[in-house]
């Protein structure tokens, strides 16, 4: 009788301290969370048998959509908008070499994605090239600096999920890796992602252009060329993992079919990984979209989600707050 | 006089302490060791104004010929032979098809180099190509647990630097992060450099070639194509260091011209860096080897170095031993 009080007690006590530190927050109480709650727990413990040696906790996260919005076009793309704007303004002759640069310059985003991505990778190698790799990050810190969202009117790099920082946050105090793989720019993305996100640059694994050596009597620079070197997108994001970071992830979050061959490449074949999809479905706070969408298309990797048994994050029921 | 004496006292016992707690027991006292050791106190020191946040300690090491030997030949080679005569004996069809894999087979170095790397290029393709990359991980390891250095009769993964396995873990536990960034085979290097040099394969910088990938119902994999990627050698070295760590190095290692470009990354413009070449000048204990090398040619660099005042390490003076 006493052992059963004392039971209960220890019980409840265990069941307060865990209420009271929970680790995801802006996570609503339910299966989604539930699912990544356990999986955590049972990767870090020594008993159950899945545990998973703390070198080989990587955790893998797409950027655009998944750790930060996308609509209406990826940040990245309205960054290389503005710039394009400044370049043809500078230099008019520019809007009659280049259509895509002119379409860019008017903000046509329809004539820029009409092409596949053609038009979109003509803009970005022109406002990504002909400069250091510092004059280039630098660019990108000062437009985050002040350009704002067209709808929210907040800075860019505020649009990120506080979901998502804190289970990036549970993630590392519990001995995983965090790492950004994303298509979008690796110099780009490495501006921001460690005062975004706590994800230092060298975590950051990215779609990129070739660059060159410049070495002078006052300095030695790496130069951005307008020549494409790594398109880290679909079966793409498991060949840069591959090369970056030489493991396969146990975790792989993401929100659309540009990160189906990443969720598969940590999951197929193995019972002790866990794929997770952010689906948006949120229109009041957020947006809603997924298999007609042009921007974070999410088609395919929804049906293998269901197929699969991956965790797919419903933002409209899954999620208390959107921003931070 | 009791004030002199307290000072003498700490004074002579901080040194005992430092004696007994020698970071590098297998460099001998000299301007070397000196140099370096200065340079890891003053920027981890909060007084002299030469402090480097633990954030920017990056620490980049050239392998072949700077953490392990490289005579005869590199030791990739070595294996790229094996397997060519493996490949050659199982199929003896490929000795006519290519003249450089039969050389290979036939252990005819000259004829492979004799016309800059394309012989070897070829041979390095042929034998690192056609398998998922976890299979040429398994082959590595299976060739490393088994194959002998014609010389010294040791396991390759056993000629690796004793005082550069001081000077790695030394900088580590100064909050250095420590990277290989190497003209050899990222794959290969990864297969041994967490044992090795207790270096994780995400710090592991190399040449590569293309990877595709491959899903099937069971797994899902990267194979390696044929083609290559990234050279990661002389000017591809700053590339490749800003490609995968996105920060400049403030300690750059390196024993060859192929090292140059990195060296200069890493302390052209900069006062608080440090640049330290390998030069290898003990026939008895290893080899010596320089300007008119081969492999590991060291020529543009030891000049360089001289201009610039970088640290050169003269093994045979500077080194009370080389192997473990």
């Amino acid at each position: 009788m006493i052992r059963a009080f004392a039971a209960a007690v220890l019980l409840a006590s265990a069941f307060t301290a865990q209420a009271l530190a929970d680790p995801l927050p802006s996570w609503n109480e339910g299966e989604t969370k539930t699912a990544i709650i356990d999986f955590v727990e049972a990767t870090t413990s020594a008993e159950g048998g899945r545990f998973i040696d703390p070198s080989e906790r990587i955790a893998t996260f797409d950027n655009d959509g998944t750790l930060w919005a996308e609509q209406p076009a990826y940040f990245q793309l309205l960054y290389a908008l503005d710039k394009a704007k400044e370049m043809v303004a500078a230099d008019p002759a520019l809007a009659e070499k280049s259509p895509n640069l002119k379409a860019a310059a008017d903000g046509n985003m329809e004539a820029l994605l009409a092409d596949g991505h053609k038009g979109l990778l003509e803009v970005l190698a022109a406002t990504h090239s002909g400069m250091t790799t510092d004059q280039f990050k630098a660019s990108v810190d000062e437009w985050l600096a002040t350009a704002k969202h067209p709808k929210t009117g907040r800075r860019y790099d505020d649009m990120i999920y506080k979901p998502m920082l804190e289970l990036l946050t549970y993630l590392r105090e519990n001995g995983y890796k965090t790492y950004i793989v994303s298509g979008g720019g690796i110099d780009f993305i490495r501006v921001f992602s460690e005062r975004a996100y706590g994800i230092p640059p060298e975590q950051v694994v990215g779609s990129s252009i070739k660059a060159t050596f410049v070495v002078t009597d006052d300095h030695a620079q790496t130069q951005k060329s307008a020549e494409l070197f790594f398109i880290d997108d679909k079966e793409g994001k498991p060949v840069g993992i591959d090369h970056h970071i030489g493991r396969r992830p146990v975790i792989a979050v993401g929100n659309s079919d540009g990160d189906l061959q990443m969720l598969q490449y940590a999951t197929r074949g193995k019972d002790n990984a866990l794929a997770i999809l952010l689906h948006h479905t949120d229109a009041e706070r957020e947006w809603a979209y997924d298999r007609d969408s042009h921007i974070g298309t999410l088609d395919e990797a929804l049906d293998e989600a269901a197929r699969e048994g991956w965790t797919v994050i419903d933002m409209k029921e899954d999620w208390s707050a959107v921003f931070p």
